[in-house]
């Protein structure tokens, strides 16, 4: 089925003439006829407009980019000139920015076909989203890239834009059982991308193969693919449980547990990383800083549109506008001094692998899961993977978070892909 | 004159119940009315929409907020839910966002009147802007904030926002003859300002009087108005003649003199410092990301409306599209190098004074002049000031710049106000 050929792979075969754009897009089209009654991963999507962006690729006269043809999700806190942008929010329905994100900009100029606008949770926070997870519908599918990460595990598209302020790649990423990639902080353009906390947040991706997460980089950072390096043989890679370890269920404790007994065998030097119990302050700096700052970024919808906030929503930008100067000032300082003490720890190893979600996705379509794995790291900036490793006790994806040095995001994408060859073989 | 008030003056002016909202914005219309067919500081004024919002701060039941009733000049690249933001382009004319950038929600919680959008440079960049400088109407204002340095220096405004990039909020405070500040880097909420480029954009302010500075801060960042502290008396400051002394004119060397001889006299530690040769690298380090991001950002607008691009930004946008990424990845290590480097050497003084711009802004329409002096410091992230403390060989303004600590724009602020206690005795 040509929808589920992976990004590279549909890239491949556009460039060789095996398939036509519009081909692939209709198969991806077929598959969101069939199942996104269920899903619900779509917060808008236009079979007409995604063909003739198809058949414009498949009609030129030379291949527009790296991503000629293939499609592509948004989600729908990232503006689109031609489709509207939602923000999940009744606020902005039917919202039209008037212009393309530049992440989108990117990526139509390298060609590829963007499919449509895919579910956010409400301004990227923690409103449950109507999206169910594929793998068992009355499952959370995680957020808020929360119709990212469905229409990718479900291959209704290659690939899409996920967003990340505490876990929001990572987690769709690993209930659904698909990569997440959240870069080092602001290493993609986040014009357009409408903000939750700006010190916090990252755009990233999400795929169902690790090349991707190459070539759709390549693409927005005007940078060839790259082709040579050494190969990872044994890579040094840290075990680090952290803090939150007596809050992870069995089945990340496994998935763990399996990449250190295997990862060992296969060549890699595994040490267990034990943090300094400062890190420990980190999961409730980045809330204040998360907290603190989403309240100003919503400034205009809560004195304009109280009414039209979800509860939640209402009550987390309440808590915002509360919180003293001073103890945001002291999280930032928080983060910023971790930030230094990480990079020095990074001299001893390449790689931390770290819990990523507490465990499957909950059986609870009221909540999008726990963040606060992820969050500690995405405070830290420093880029990361969500490896969809493993299969828990009710058969739903589990996935460990795999962990680089800030800036380092190309020795990482080696690493990780050293790691998923070893854990997840063809 | 009424609308020669500070902010802070009108402010307490209001709040005593001596003037109301709307005779002081009626002056501020006056003045614009009066002016503004040779300043051209505005890109839009709406005299009735600034009306109503004073009226309805006269007759609220109780204040609003700490900035209650006062006149505020919003750069045109700033998203406004009542007025148009063009962004300075043909390209955005009549553009409506749809909402209020973060800072204009909070200004209006506070009480503020947003008077109208001052001219902005195209995109914040470098084409010529129609805006006048109003000391002398064959120079330039500076940019990009070129309306809102006008609009402030010419009495039409009390104060107004600026963004900096390089050197667009320090520029045409120096050249206009008002302060500017520049805050640490993502102090203030960015969301709803258009981007330039994304790790250098600061959204600041620009005013007649420093405690405007104290007063709309504590409006944006949601905290009490400082009232307690030590009275500073003898600040260490660092005289930074920088390894652009060279291209500095007579008139910026000698307001630098003057500042080192009177704060000296006054009881200030007077030290030079001499920057390692590291800093060097910072010009051309701020210039590439600068251009690689601007490119990024301006994508949509490249791949859609080039012809729309001024000639000086087409130029610029083609050079950042060129760029390799890896030149791009080590620009940024620098800046993040010498941003440890200068937190170190912050150990030994409290702020340093440096070059602003590099003499009197010039006789000049075509060019917005250099930014050079103020761009290395500005990829360092740290607070700073425009500071008028001086008049040039044509009577025109010359700054000087004050540097802080990042992070310590408190500490600064307090050093701020006794320089220009000393060298401008009200």
């Amino acid at each position: 089925m040509l929808n589920e050929l992976s990004f590279a792979e549909a890239a491949t075969a556009i460039e060789r003439g095996d398939i036509t754009s519009e081909q692939l897009t209709r198969a991806c089209l077929d598959r969101v006829e069939a199942r996104d009654g269920d899903v619900k991963a779509w917060a808008f999507i236009d079979p007409e407009l995604a063909l003739a962006q198809a058949r414009a690729c498949d009609v030129a006269d030379e291949r527009k980019g790296l991503l000629h043809g293939v499609p592509f999700g948004v989600k729908d806190i990232i503006a689109t000139h031609d489709m509207p942008t939602g923000m999940g929010s009744p606020i902005y329905e039917g919202h039209r920015p008037g212009y393309d994100a530049a992440c989108v900009a990117l990526l139509r100029a390298a060609g590829a076909v963007i499919l449509g606008k895919t579910v956010t949770v409400e301004f990227a926070g923690m409103a449950p989203p109507p999206t169910a997870n594929p793998h068992n519908l009355a499952c959370t599918p995680g957020g808020s890239s929360s119709g990212s990460g469905a229409a990718v595990a479900d291959f209704m598209v290659p690939a899409a834009f996920g967003t990340q302020t505490a876990g929001s790649i990572h987690r769709p990423a690993a209930h659904c059982g698909v990569i997440g990639y959240k870069p080092t902080f602001d290493t993609f353009s986040i014009h357009g991308v409408w903000p939750a906390a700006q010190s916090l947040d990252t755009l990233g991706l999400l795929t169902r193969g690790i090349d991707d997460v190459e070539l759709i980089s390549a693409a927005l950072l005007g940078r060839p693919l790259r082709r040579e390096r050494a190969p990872v043989t044994s890579p040094r890679i840290a075990i680090c449980k952290t803090h939150l370890w007596d809050i992870v269920k069995p089945e990340t404790e496994e998935a763990i547990q399996i990449a250190k007994e295997v990862l060992s065998a296969r060549g890699a030097a595994v040490v267990e990383l034990i943090l300094p119990e400062s890190f420990d302050e980190l999961v409730s700096a980045r809330d204040i800083i998360s907290s603190y700052e989403r309240a100003r970024a919503t400034a205009h919808e809560w004195y304009n549109h109280r009414d039209l906030l979800s509860p939640q929503l209402q009550k987390a930008v309440a808590k915002g506008f509360a919180w003293d100067y001073e103890e945001y000032a002291h999280a930032i300082k928080v983060g910023a001094d971790r930030r230094h003490d990480l990079d020095l720890l990074f001299n001893a190893f390449d790689a931390i692998i770290a819990p990523c979600t507490a465990g499957e996705a909950p059986p609870d379509r009221n909540s999008t899961g726990d963040h606060t794995h992820i969050g500690m790291w995405n405070l830290l900036h420093a880029p990361s993977y969500a490896l969809p490793t493993y299969r828990g006790p009710n058969n739903m994806p589990v996935a460990i978070q795999l962990i680089g040095r800030h800036g380092e995001d190309d020795a990482l994408f080696d690493v990780a892909k050293w790691v998923l060859e070893q854990l997840v073989p063809a």
